[in-house]
């Protein structure tokens, strides 16, 4: 059987990945800070590459895709400050996650260890490329990424200066490799790289996710969509969540943690969809008939503005009859991403957190939390919306696995 | 669009799961007494419906099988003692995995919580169906069963027992369901119930393994093989070595922890080889040519003995130069599963325990050690060689999922 070239190079990852797993937590370190120097020290490189995958793809790419994939002084220092970000996080690898001695004397402990070879699928953003590659090697990894093409010049130009940092510092510059050939053609193989890769992580939209599932022998993890809802329950400070309703949806419309729809309750809803209207003056809305009577500016929402992570500022609305009913709505519409009561009242809050399904639900508070960052884990490789092994933002652990470690004297079973 | 006949029956085991995901610690505990009782109460009803099965099935079973799927009365005991054991072991469901507050005043919580619906594919042993159903009720979640069709009238029976006792406890039977149209061709579309089943686990062989890699859609666990060696170090005691390997593969040859294959430094090989062949007198062995000229009744291994898993009274043997040639052998052969390694010398223990890649490592004890019972798991639903969500003896813990709770007091983002 003769080996395809994406297989020959997947093997060398392989390999890398041994090494990199027993590397020490100070070379793995020293790695993230070299290539942060690097990448601000050779940004011309950059540039220069970048300019030929804009120049090259001019015709196809809409205005916000050349924004995505375009990089600047600005942004090559903020990759390199996000590796430097990473450095200074603490080791994953090597945690005891739990332990304890058995009745006949063994010691019996679970060790937080490397996945192995982390493959990273993604779309436009020459970032990701520098990001993913920093997580991966930080958590002990090797990273085998397949980028877009339109990305491709770019992508090739920030490996470079990766995999010469790798080797500066006496890492297998295979460690980081990056897919030569990014063809459509290509993206069902690398899915199907069972044995070399441990586990794949998509970084994109619906199609994306959809070839995943089609194509994917190796086991992932998906970053899935958010269409986010925040409740105001009848006992909800209505000041309060008018700011918190205007945070979710207003600051930053484009992101998946960004509340899409609004559900009221009835008994305040006459008193504060009017204060929404007045104050979400630059969002559109789309409501339910009451909401439509309330605030004649919305237009009638369709069972699919229900369904749909706008991304944009447009706001659903729909006016329950109870925390019951608002549940319900939540349980037929949510992607299990996030989801937000507003409430001064105990039980409905407590009976909201222990009843809603998702991976993250949030007691008067902006839906915009939920992020990695934000919530201490330092850097974060993606929001899971699945419920195995990664569920909600996931940093540097949720890129490691664990080992069983037994240590006896001689004990045999009986 | 049509509903399938299976897909309707995964509506109602879907909407089950809610009810018990919110049911208290003490009603699932009672519905696993009142099903244990309930199980030795009617006996005679599973008994008659198991001779059924055999009768029907007679033709086509080997001895093996026919084993495999016969109950007794004391096998129903044992069921029902499964049960019991299950009921008196601490809930998973509501442990704080862990938590913080953030300088913004934010309290976040990751809290443990039910999977939903759990999908087993076993074979023919009706004592799975027990098991699976009460492991899985007691960490909250529904479980949709398919077992083989040689074993349906089994299943069936029993299933009706769990039904009645879950009703008994007020909760929803279909929470225990067993797909009713056990032929080969529903066993696709089961693997493909996106959307109602959470997760899937096979219980099976390499041919199930194959069919879930290509059909399923619904994230699943591997139970895989377990190809474990043990490596008899230089510095070994080899009196307590002789003791393990003993125990390692002879105790229970069939199970998916004994040893398959031993690893003998060279410098002990002469001396501990020829015990080995008079303590493992009714083992056959098959070695490499140095073991073959140490021990003569040894016959000759071929490549395919080492990526073997015998599940029998054989073992295969191989002198290698020193730890860097053992660890290559198993990283070579090993399934993941378990390897172990002895020695009296710390940095060949520690070396090994770092470098090797397996759900578990084991120091100076018997690779049958690593099962859920034996490491203090309480109950085990299978023992997984996948590295994402669960690696190793698998517990309750590892049938359920995480849940993000952030306690605010009207933050939002700036």
């Amino acid at each position: 059987m003769s080996t395809s070239p994406l297989e020959s190079q997947a093997r060398l990852v392989k390999a890398a990945s041994r090494e990199v797993s027993t590397a020490s937590s100070a070379t793995r370190d020293a790695f993230l800070r070299v290539a942060a120097d690097q990448l601000e020290a050779q940004s011309d490189k950059l540039l220069e590459a970048n300019a030929g995958d804009l120049h090259d793809h001019a015709a196809s790419l809409t205005s916000a895709a050349a924004d995505r994939l375009r990089l600047t002084a600005e942004r090559i220092s903020s990759m390199a400050e996000g590796l430097r970000k990473i450095a200074a996080l603490p080791d994953p690898v090597g945690e005891i996650v739990d332990g304890w001695r058995r009745p006949n004397g063994i010691e019996v402990s679970r060790v937080r260890v490397p996945l192995g070879v982390i493959g990273i699928v993604y779309e436009n953003r020459p970032n990701v490329t520098s990001d993913a590659a920093g997580l991966c090697i930080k958590a002990g990894n090797a990273v085998f990424l397949r980028g877009s093409s339109t990305a491709q010049r770019s992508n090739v130009a920030i490996v470079a200066v990766l995999q010469a940092s790798l080797e500066t510092v006496g890492l297998p510059r295979d460690a980081v490799s990056l897919v030569e050939d990014s063809s459509h053609e290509t993206a069902a193989e690398f899915m199907g790289l069972r044995g070399y890769l441990d586990c794949l992580i998509p970084r994109g939209g619906p199609s994306l996710i959809a070839s995943m599932r089609a194509h994917a022998t190796v086991p992932y993890i998906l970053d899935g969509d958010g269409n986010c809802h925040t409740y105001v329950d009848r006992a909800a400070d209505l000041e309060q969540a008018l700011d918190i309703i205007e945070n979710a949806k207003v600051q930053r419309p484009g992101v998946c943690n960004a509340t899409e729809t609004l559900l009221v309750h009835r008994g305040v809803a006459a008193q504060f969809l009017p204060a929404v209207d007045t104050r979400l003056a630059s969002v559109e809305l789309r409501g339910c008939p009451e909401t439509v009577s309330l605030v004649p500016r919305a237009s009638a929402a369709t069972t699919d503005d229900w369904a749909t992570e706008f991304s944009d500022l447009i706001l659903a609305i729909r006016v329950v009859t109870d925390l019951d009913e608002a549940m319900e709505h939540i349980r037929q519409y949510s992607t299990g991403h996030t989801e937000a009561i507003l409430t001064e009242d105990l039980a409905a809050a407590s009976t909201f957190c222990r009843t809603v399904d998702a991976a993250a639900v949030v007691v008067n508070a902006s839906t915009r939390f939920v992020d990695g960052e934000e919530l201490g884990l330092g850097a974060e490789i993606g929001i899971s919306t699945q419920k195995l092994h990664a569920r909600g933002p996931m940093g540097l652990r949720e890129l490691t696995t664990a080992k069983w470690i037994l240590r006896g004297e001689g004990q045999v079973r009986t």
